[in-house]
Formats: C-alpha cells, structure tokens, sequence
C-alpha cells in the first residue's frame, strides 16, 4: 500500500517529537519533511540520537518552514507550533491543497472574540473557524471521517472532555457543578527554556498555577455547552507535578438524582455505550483506579468512577499521556480516520 | 537550662526518624529512649547513619519498648506508631505519670463509635477520649498548654483544616460545600514495605487511592462541624505523586456571598485575624502560589486563595511537609507548648 | 504464519512483565501461559492493567508453575526466576522437549566452581552447563541458532561485555587494566519488597553498592576470559541511581599504545567491524555520548568512547536499558535467532 | 556579640540562594545586602517566598552589584558569580578593605597559564592569585585563619580532595594511578536556563559529559601535585543524574603495596589521623557506604574505603551536598574560621 506523504512543522518541541517517534514508525506514512527554526540543516539522526537507528534519520535535515515547499512534498502537514504561529502555515497550506492537522489552540473555538480573551490576541484567520474540525474522534469521528482540517484537543481538555461529555449528554450530572483538578507532567509545558521549569525547580516540588483562569477554560467550556444544550461554566485548576508525561484529572461531579445502585448502573450503561468499543479508552474493572504510569507512551485514557454516598458526589478520575493521547497520538488518530486507515494504525 | 528527657516509641518509621532530628538538635530536649522491635540494640548512627555526626548516637540504642522503663527515662514520650498500638502504650504511660504526644490517630476522635467505624476496630481506651488534647496549635493552643496527652493531627488534615476553619468559623463558607483534593509525597505511607511503595511503581506515577471514604474524614469531620456549629459531611480525595515529602492541598469552596471585593478583604482579614501573628502559618502575597517545595523540612504551612468571578467559588490552596507540620514538627510545636518554651525552639 | 507458542514462567516480577509487553506484541509469538505463585487465579489484565487493551489479557490467567504442563501447552519457555529456582524448570522442561530461554544467572557460567563461590550454593544442575548458550547475540549469535537452550546475559554483564569484548579481541587494550563504574536503575533489584527499594529511599539518593565482589563479575570475567585468552580479573563498582529504568557504564581502559589517530582510527574500525551492521548497538557520532534516555524502552545499546590523551587511557560509555537490552528484550533477540525469524520482530 | 556585616553578590543563583539560607540562620552573621541584575528592586521574600518568614527578607532588596557600597556596607563579601565575572567584584573589593569570599574558579589557580589554558580567557587579576588562599578548611586550615581572601574550591574537587589528599601525603597510592567517577545532582549546573537542564530533559536520565577535559581538573592536578610533591595527572569523568543535590565520587586508585591487613591499618590510621577531629568529615564505619541522601543540605562529607584483594586497588567513595560542602556551606566554614568562630556555627 502506499504511504502518504508528512510533514511537521515545529518538530523540535516535546509535541513535535512524539510526532516524529509516532510517524517513523507508522506503517502509511512516509516522514517527508521536518521543519525547525532552531536546527535547520541538522538531521533528524542528530537532533534526536534516539531516533537514529531509523535509516531516514540520517538523512533527513530540518529545514526552514516554508509553506509551499511542504504542500508540494506532503500531502498531510501537522502543524505543531505555539498558537499564534499555527494560523500563518494553516492558511496558505490548505489553500495549496494540503490536509493540516494543527495542534495549537488557533482553530479550536468556533468563536473568534472567546479567542481573543483567552489569547489576548485578535484571531488570526477567523474565515477558517468554521471550516476546522475539533479532532476529538470519539465525539466527532463522523466530521473528522471528512475532513481536511482539523484541530487536536488540549491536553487538558481531552482528559476533561472524554469523561465528562457521556455524562452531560445522557442528563446524569448538573452543569453548573463541574470542577476538574488536573496533574499534569512537565512536558506539559513544552520544551519551554524558562527557569521554571528546570529540573531542580520541578523536582520535589508540586505546584498549581494559571488560576483561576487557564486558557484551556474556552474549549472546555465549548464543548461542554455543545453537550449540555446549554452554557457551562466549570472550575479547573492545573497543578505541575514532577513526572515526564500524564496528566491525571479527578473530576467533581453532581449528579442529578441521589447515589443509588440504578444511577451506578445508569453511568455504567451511559459509558459502556459511549466508550465500550473504543480502541483508546480503557474503563476500569471494580476496583481499580487510574494511574499515569499505565498510560505513558501509549493512546490510552483510562477511567474509573465513584459514587459517593456520603456527599451524594459522583467523582470521575482519567489517566493519560499528556503528548499521546493529550497531543500527537491523538492527532495521528485523527490522520487514520482522515485516511480510512485502521484508526490504531501506528499507535498500538 | 535544663533539658526536658524525651523517649520516642517507634522511631524507626518516617515520622519516627523526623523526630529523631529535630529533638537532637531541640536546645531544651534531651532524648535518652529510643525504640524499635526491628532494630533494638543497636545505636541511632548505626540505623541513621546521617545523624552520626551527634555524639549521642554512638551511644543510644534502640530498645523494645517497655512502658514502665520509659515512664522512668523520660518526662515526655512520644508515640509514633500504628493506630490501635499507640494506646497500648498511651495508657501505661499516663498512668505513670508522664506527659504523652500521640502521632497516630487513636486519641484523635472524641466519640469511640466513629473510630470503630473508621478503623475497623474497637476503640482500644475510650476512656481516654475525653482527656486528650487534638494537637492543632492554631486552634487549641489553650488546652494544649494545660494538657499532659496530646493527639496530634494527621498530616491530610493538617493541611485542610487550617485553610477551612477560620472560613467556617467566620460563617463565609457553605458547610456542605468543602472538597478538599490532595496531593501527598510517599513518606505519607509510612515506611511501609509493600510492593506499591516502591520506588519504580511509584516514580513517573500519579494516582488517587482511598476513595472514597478515607480514614482522615473522621477527624477531619469531627473539627469542621465543631467549628461550624454543625455536622459536615466532606469530599476528600487523596492522591499519590511521585516526591519524598509534601502534600499540596487544593480546596473548592462555595462562599455564602458572590464573590466581590467586599467580600475577598472579608476573607483577607480573617486570614490576617486568624494567622497574622501565628509564628508557622505563611500567608502569600499577591501572585504567588503555595509549592511544596518552599516548605519540605520545615514547619510552615503555605495558604493562598483566589476568589474566581466566573463561577462564584473560593479557591484555597496550601503546602506543608507532611512529615513535619504533618506530623512530627507539629508534634514539636505541641511539646514547647506543653513545656512553656517558645514555640518555634527547635523548629526554626 | 503460525505464531510459536510460548510460556513465562515467573511472570510477576520486572523481567517477567517486560517479556509479557512485548510478547503481547510479537507478531509470531503466541503467549499461552503465565505463571507466578503470588497470582495464580488472576488474569493478566488485573495484575498489569496497563496490558488490559490486549484482549487475551482478560482470559489468560496466572498458574502455579508446573513444568509438565508448560511443556505440553508451549514450546518455548522464559525462566524469569530467581538464580536457584530457574534450574528446577529448566531441567524437566529440556527433557520434555521445550526450548529454554533462562534469564537468571543458573546457567552462565560454565564452570559449578565458580557458579557456588559466587552464589553461595552448589549448583543446581552442573551436568546441563556445558549444554546452555551464554544469550549476547552480537557474540554468540551462531551459537544461538542453533542452541534450545539459552542463558541470557546479566544486565551489567551486557552493558560492560559488548563495549569491551571486541577491544579485547583486537588485542588494543591491558586486560588487566578494565575499570567498569556502572549506574542503574531501581528495577535492576527486581520487585523486591525490601525496605531499601522504597521509593522515599531511593529518590535524591545516588549510592554505590555491592563492593568489591558483585555476582556478575563471575560471568564478566568468564567471558573476558575467553576474549582475551588469558584471566582477566576486572574492577566493577555498580551505583544505584533514582532512575526506573537504564543502566550507563562508564569504562576505564589502558590501550596497548599511546593515543594517536592511528590509534583512534583502530578503534573505529574494530568497533565499526564488529557492531557496523548490528541492528541494536548505536555506535555515536562525533561529540554525542550515551544517555540513557535515549535506550529507555528500547534494545539499543548507545555506545561511545574517547582517547584521553592527557592520561593516555581510552574511556568507553554505554547506556542501554536494563530490562530490555539489559534482560527480556536480548532474550526476545535470541528467540528471534533461535525460530528463524528477523532479529528486530517484535523489538523495533 | 556584634555580629559581622555580610553581603553576597551573585545571590540569585544556586550557590547564592545556599548562602542567603545559611546567613539568615547564622548567629554571627549580619546580611546586610544581596545582589542580583536580575532581581533588583525586589526583596528577598519575592524571589525565595521559602524565607520569607525571616523578617528581614521582607525589607531587604535585591540591588544592582557595586564594588563601592558594598565595601562600605559590609566587612564580608561573599561572590556568587562566573568565572571571570568575579575578579572584576574581587580587585576593588579587597582594595577597598572589605573580606573576600569567592565561590567562583576565579582565584583557585596559583598558575595564570593554566587558567588560560582551562578557563579559556586571560586570566583578569594574576597579581592576585598569589594572594588568595584555597578554601579547603581541612587541609589550608592555618592559611585561611589569617586570610582575607579566599577562594573557594569547586564542587567535585571537594568531593575528590578530601578522600585523595591524605593519602598522596602518606605515600599510599601511585600518584599516576588515580581515577574519579564523580556524580553530581542537577544544581550543579546552576541555575542555568538552558534545554540539556529543563526537567523533562534531565529526569530518567543518566550521562556522562565533558569528556575527557573538565575545567576542575585545572584544581584538582594543582592541590594534588602539591601534595604528592609531583606533577600528577588525574582522570576525571563528571556525570549528571536526576537529583537536585548530591555528588557521589568512586574513586580508583593502585595502592603502593598489595592489599594486606596491614596495608588497611595504614589507611585506617591515614585517615583517622588527618579527619579523626574533623567536624564535617564523617569516616563511616563497617559496612555502610556513603549515601547522597545523608548529606543532602548538610556540610558534611562521608567517606568510606574497600581494599579489594583481587584487583589490588583501593576503592575510596564520598558523598557530599554539592551547595553546601561544595560551595556555600563551605565558604560559611571558611568564613568562620577567618572571623575567629566556632567552624560549625550555622552549620550543624
């Protein structure tokens, strides 16, 4: 079969190389181009030794981005650059022809002024708001299935979203009561070089931040409205804890009746139907609880729930790669679907 | 001067170790009895090898625990051992006279009923209920200074409480509306030998365990309905991550007013009447956020808060070291009290 | 193609469940039985959850060992047990026909002698040492081929062997002169409850153990030997780092002659003759050394060396990990070799 | 007693921030000014939050560095900066009358060549290196009791000196023989913002680097032909490991003669006789090995030795805290012993 022809741009970030780990090894792509400011004319072999025994490594170089050079050489570009950026290689890639796949925070939202208060900038390519496709394939398989835009997920969000969204659908919670707290590794921040963020500022330390206002508060609270038929506001709070990858959110929920073994069962029957067949989401057997090391390096969330007699609380607790299934594993997914390839193709 | 004689039972746990330090290097304690099944006969610098430097432990040896012994050795004895063992050697103890600081949770709970039902076992001294002091010095300093046994609090609670009860007290909180979700290193478990302690099940890991009724809720609901003038029911999650020491504690508040600026110097000047003038508790300023790297081997607790105008809840997050403010340096600070010394000698 | 049926017997502890991850995923290995006395009854999706994906995994339960079975339902079977027990299993299932891939150190050594100075009991089975190959493909791989019965190397062993064997051969260095320092990380002691291998132990803590006389110096300096045809006696400190996974040799070599470019250009080309074309030895280039990073999850060994001529001695440096490279992917290696099928099936 | 006015320059860096810790709690010391280009106009509770419970830290604010007021405001003055950067702070300083303490490589040279050859500058004040005194209490104890200016030894030589340097002058070990495998924590690097010291970069990480030329082999071949009254050359390999504190050295070394039960008394006496009374050398005894974990945030350092009959080599280990023993603690050493002090004032 052949392979389809990608490309990256900003493939020096943590998201970037997972996309490159995940691409070397996908059986119908063919890594076709890596562009990076920072190593341009380096190989792929010499920025990331532990990528070299790839033959391809060796000889593939980053380049500077050039958007019509990568719509010429790629048929599918992942755009893995800070928001802000992402627009400016959207726009003339897709006019060129190419599929993109974006994993900024540019074309999320469906609404340009929600934009503007989260990123303290105007949007930079309104006109496309429409035509992207928020890549969370569980919730949107059908429009990503036929698309040639589309959006990954927040890291965040996804851990958020994936519980929450069966829940809000199936009217089994209260809108208005969700509050999610987050852990979330230090690549969460990217390959950031600020003094946070070294080593012995992160080690033995645990920290919330960005509250209470985080940016990924405006695609959380879209696509909760979409589910909820109705405007929600929620409560999160990110915390920095010192691992590498994961993200584990513990979620607060009220559920519209009182803890009983028919609402167990409803949210039972409400995830069994949401999630039974998916290929990326493991909903925890009796009792076990998530952990961040059974995800890492994979596409997996894992899930489990509790209700809470005494408080008449529902919690819901995700596990997942922050940059796997939060980030580049979700967006290679998303590139199967947009392909008719097998949707695990390359992640399992 | 002269020293108060201080014996540790079962000082070869974390919380064990940790009172090791700070009584050798107490200028108003003497520490002459340590002991330890496991390690009885041998010296202190033999097991703790980083305390070899005081001359003492060259000479001091582990014993088996002998009430009667220690009640002669020693004024002040502190237990640091599992619940339901520390009353064994509380009862003896006091009757013979010396003053006892109970690290675990059997004096914690005044009604012997609530203990059955979270520790899964007969109270082993209800008679005692009544006499102990619970060990919080921002709140009962009074009796703890009066007292001759005291229960110090556990380490969870510690973290919650202190943040919770001038709020409850002042009447700005909902009382149903607490969630208190934590974060705590793994010296938390106790050096306990068990395969999900160890380092690489517990390194690149995050995970909630003990949903969700964990044993900390029986005294943590015992102080907040005393405070509240009502009974408290509360969500509480714990979490385990991947530092030594450390438990970061973010809590979900519903204030009884919409937030305004009224009512966040309501809350300012409670804290400030509550804490300005106590000598362990660190009020940040302005934009900074607790992190537990700022207060590991220290006494302090961290406590910021932030009112979020979108959803009209408090947000209030601390810090500690849950091996000293926790546990062992709370303990410390109990012992001054009890002694009449300044409170913060040994601890600062 | 028919996959080859397999067996694990020992299957629980951190060898074991690295074979299980990647047998799950070995395309010509079929995985019909687990063995492990602590969860006989269970299924493998309970006691790693991480492996739950794998449908199999939610029927295939863990059995008590029993050689007679494991015979009959598999034809390949990996002793992941510890030196001692290993050779209970490996004797009855040679003579019922299995194929055996032993990763303790039982069948090593070729001499009894030495196998009970180092492990401090007789050995369990001499008449089946002459029998068993020692499992480092890159030395023995036609050996292996051929062999049903298989030793595979310690993860220090590997680590220090194939940097210095070829040096050794080529006649370029003392072999009287090989210092070995190595780092490791925590599951290189296995799943050992022990209180040393709790995590608030070993996190911020680097600390050398085991000194002078490791076990793995019987089998280094019996393959040394060999090399050099003559004794070698070697030094070899291994530290234990806060690490899950990774062991990083740092070795210390006195060339036969003066550092030179000539001398340089020998090396080169003895290690480029004897690893050019090994599909798992990285040999780096220019100014990168070996991180473990870089090996973590994989069966690269990253190897790189350097001529110091100030002290005139060659310092060699290898990463790999211990449990892949290091154990359970170097056995997957031999049985590739031993089927017939391509060496990376299964490990790239 | 009056205490003594201090002021550090360079205080925001790892070594900086050690000694604002140490001088905050000493009882003789005075900190009268901090400075920083970056934190200027800020107080020490902004930067460190960690000491804001010392009221001093709410009033005293960082300045831009000035050689003038410093001198005038302070009688000690400890520099926290580059190599190259301090002789510029050190000149006017010691001009003006004030006692330097300087934690740079500065003035550890007694050779302007060498430094030239290692530090690749000119070195800026060779008429001062005559003057200052290498700041290695146990050995320079005398020197530093009379001097104004002292600097300071690196981290890794402190590690290697200390177990080395007794041994050289009891003619012990070929000079020509010794290798140092040292291990150093993150903080080592300083608080340096750049990618290779990022967490995500450094944590499941083991490497070596600066192969095979490290600067502090400048010191170490200086102090060490010193004492073996012969030029000596050493190897040296650094590692970095994922702990924010701690150097772990192995040293290697060929004893004069075979190893003997005599031969292990001689050590045992070299050792007693030259850190016997020492109070910040810790020889361990029997079995334990050294520990990073022991010493972390202490100035000790901890010793221990293995003769190994079979190698005939003499294996020495240390632990020390890389910013205390090997730098800022250090310098508070050499500070009270300039001042007349009690050697562990503020230190135990």
């Amino acid at each position: 079969m052949k392979a389809v022809k990608v490309a990256i741009v900003g493939a020096s970030g943590y998201a970037g190389e997972e996309l490159v780990r995940l691409l070397l090894s996908h059986p119908q792509a063919d890594l076709v181009a890596v562009t990076s400011r920072q190593y341009a004319g380096q190989t792929l072999a010499q920025v990331f030794p532990k990528f070299s025994h790839y033959p391809k490594t060796r000889t593939l170089r980053f380049t500077e981005p050039n958007a019509e050079l990568l719509a010429k050489e790629a048929e599918f570009v992942f755009l893995a650059l800070p928001h802000g950026v992402a627009a400016e290689y959207a726009v003339p890639l897709l006019q060129l022809g190419a599929s993109v796949i974006d994993l900024s925070a540019d074309f999320r939202l469906k609404d340009a002024a929600v934009y503007q208060e989260f990123y303290a900038h105007e949007h930079p390519a309104p006109e496309l708001l429409e035509k992207s496709v928020y890549g969370l394939p569980e919730i949107y398989r059908e429009k990503i299935t036929k698309a040639d835009f589309v959006a990954c997920p927040g890291c965040y969000p996804t851990s958020i979203l994936l519980p929450v969204l069966p829940l809000l659908r199936a009217n089994l919670i209260r809108p208005d009561s969700i509050i999610a707290d987050s852990l979330s590794g230090v690549t969460g921040a990217g390959r950031k070089v600020e003094a946070e963020y070294l080593f012995a500022e992160c080690n033995e330390s645990v920290r919330p931040y960005g509250i209470p206002k985080h940016r990924h508060l405006s695609e959380l609270e879209q696509e909760l409205s979409l589910a909820a038929g109705t405007p929600v506001t929620i409560q999160f709070t990110p915390h920095l804890i010192p691992v590498n990858r994961g993200i584990l959110t513990t979620l607060y929920l009220q559920p519209l009746e009182k803890p009983s073994e028919d609402l167990a069962k409803k949210i039972s029957a409400t995830y069994q139907q949401a999630y039974g067949n998916e290929p990326f989401i493991r909903i925890l057997e009796s009792k076990a609880l998530p952990d961040t090391k059974n995800v890492v390096g994979t596409n997996f969330l894992d899930l489990a729930w509790r209700l809470d007699p005494r408080t008449g609380r529902l919690i819901v607790m995700s596990a997942e790669d922050n940059i796997v299934k939060g980030t580049s594993g979700q967006a290679i997914q998303c590139f199967n679907i947009m392909n008719g390839f097998t949707e695990t193709t390359g992640l399992i």
